[in-house]
């Protein structure tokens, strides 16, 4: 293991905060943490960050904190975890961080964070990592893993190639093995990531503009056609964009086991949108594959159509029509 | 005016009873009205018709009912007017009043209806109406006509040529214009039922979706783009089936007019699927210009989406997230 990487956690909210911690389980000794969440950084910084998962619990001393990225200076991994709506205002925050050594590495959710980051860093510093982690940030200096079964399967690796995203990534993976996770280095982390994401695209776009969990979805003959049309035009575009194949057999495939899982449930984007009437992910599912689609010249009506729905819906929350029953 | 034409009205709610009574009043003598709700059929037969409209009130006599098309024989004219989901069962059960000299008329909401006539009689015998007028089946035997200020522009004619459509709904217009209400005939109606249609499908469909008001769609850039999205599918597929050449800069010039007039209300659609939960006619509206688009080899993804939203929706009405606020 290369030892003192000095990584950045740029948003420190409840993943931020675990993914921080078993990087430090890990063997990371040089983490900085981010976040406008004055008290947290506060609380850590006098306390240190108490970590509980089903191993039970860590008090972990030793994280450098801020309020801004602009007290942290350069750094060998920015590991960025805003919410993917603010990664532009947050990297432009960030610059005094970044050299042309600095590997950015995002695990944010869904797709197209290669494509924020790219706007302020050359491809080759370029990483990504996707993978399930239930996330808690149950008070200031107090995080929550809950890893179904202690297990989380993660895939992080460089996007376009590359010496310095790799070596990162390698580093991040490494850390996280020793801290307690289970992730797996990929040399080229796309396929892993546009796997998750289509699968993740359809029923979350699908529940929340139809109001109906997965398992409703699947039942209904034209709902479930509209989450394949979704499958179809995600692996349409990962194959013109020689990322993958042809994913969409193997999503179809595993539609009846994720509804067997999860399907009474309403997925996180729907929940966001029909429950807590927050601002959701869409632009990094659906909305991820439309831009995408118009890079590689793959039509995606269906997440076109979608994206906009939840995108005017979520601009409109307190005006929707209130369903009294 | 040619006289005697017998003249079958199939399904006879609110406005089948209200065309029925304007037909009348303009000089039609032999009318049959048809429809299963017997209550209203036996008050028609026993006691007359009565229209109420703001010109006061007429009691009509000397209609024919019955409960089933098999009753009634060969006509020279049917008018249909049930629900679009329910024509192709009405005109099976109409069989025995067809024959080849048999004008069959949709004055039904939409587009398409002449597609689902085309199952059953040749093209030449098919006519088309549209109109807007507020009517309301009071009691049995007692309707209601509310056209804004006593005159509602109508448009009939035939949608694919033929002397015998062309007979009858001129036969129609007549009766109308003598009966009260303000009808134009033409000869080739399709252009009128595609500036009408296209124009509702748009807000209808999205304000459904969505669960906003027309000006609340107005002034969301998003949902708005959603709405010119449907008009321009629309305006493309009419100009591929030689119908009108560019509806699209009208219809977009025609929203702030409409936005002013009707702004506040969800448009009817809308109602059927926020507020009562009904079946809607999203067939005729959207559905169809998906349904026209694959005809004239036009891409309507848009419409296609939005259809297919509606679809799975009102076939899922009591299972949908209900907002608690």
């Amino acid at each position: 293991m290369i030892k003192n990487m000095k990584i950045c956690v740029l948003g420190c909210g409840a993943t931020g905060s675990v993914f921080a911690s078993y990087l430090m389980k890990g063997g990371a000794d040089d983490i900085w943490l981010v976040d406008l969440n004055k008290a947290h950084m506060d609380a850590i910084r006098d306390n240190g960050l108490l970590l509980k998962d089903p191993d039970g619990e860590s008090l972990l001393k030793g994280f450098h904190t801020a309020y801004s990225a602009d007290e942290v200076g350069p750094c060998d991994i920015l590991i960025v975890l805003v919410k993917s709506t603010h990664t532009h205002s947050a990297m432009q925050g960030a610059a005094s961080c970044i050299t042309e050594k600095t590997a950015v590495v995002s695990l944010q959710n869904g797709l197209g964070n290669d494509l924020d980051l790219a706007q302020f860093v050359p491809e080759n510093q370029i990483g990504c990592g996707c993978g399930r982690l239930g996330t808690v940030l149950e008070s200031p200096g107090v995080c929550v893993s809950k890893p179904a079964q202690g297990i989380t399967n993660m895939y992080i690796g460089p996007v376009y190639g590359g010496e310095l995203a790799a070596k990162a990534c390698k580093y991040i993976v490494d850390c996280f093995a020793k801290g307690g996770l289970n992730p797996e280095y990929l040399d080229d982390v796309r396929p892993a990531l546009w796997k998750k994401a289509a699968a993740n695209s359809g029923f979350n776009t699908v529940c929340a503009v139809l109001g109906l969990t997965m398992r409703q979805v699947h039942e209904d003959e034209t709902a479930l056609a509209l989450v394949k049309q979704v499958l179809k035009e995600a692996s349409d575009t990962a194959a013109a964009l020689h990322i993958a194949d042809n994913l969409y057999d193997g999503l179809v495939s595993d539609i009846p086991k994720a509804v067997a899982s999860y399907g009474d449930y309403y997925p996180s984007l729907a929940q966001d949108f029909l429950i807590y009437k927050r601002q959701t992910e869409v632009n990094t599912l659906s909305g991820a594959i439309s831009r995408f689609g118009k890079i590689a010249g793959v039509q995606t009506p269906t997440c076109d159509v979608l994206s906009q729905i939840v995108t005017a819906v979520q601009a409109n929350y307190d005006k929707r029509y209130k369903d009294k029953d």
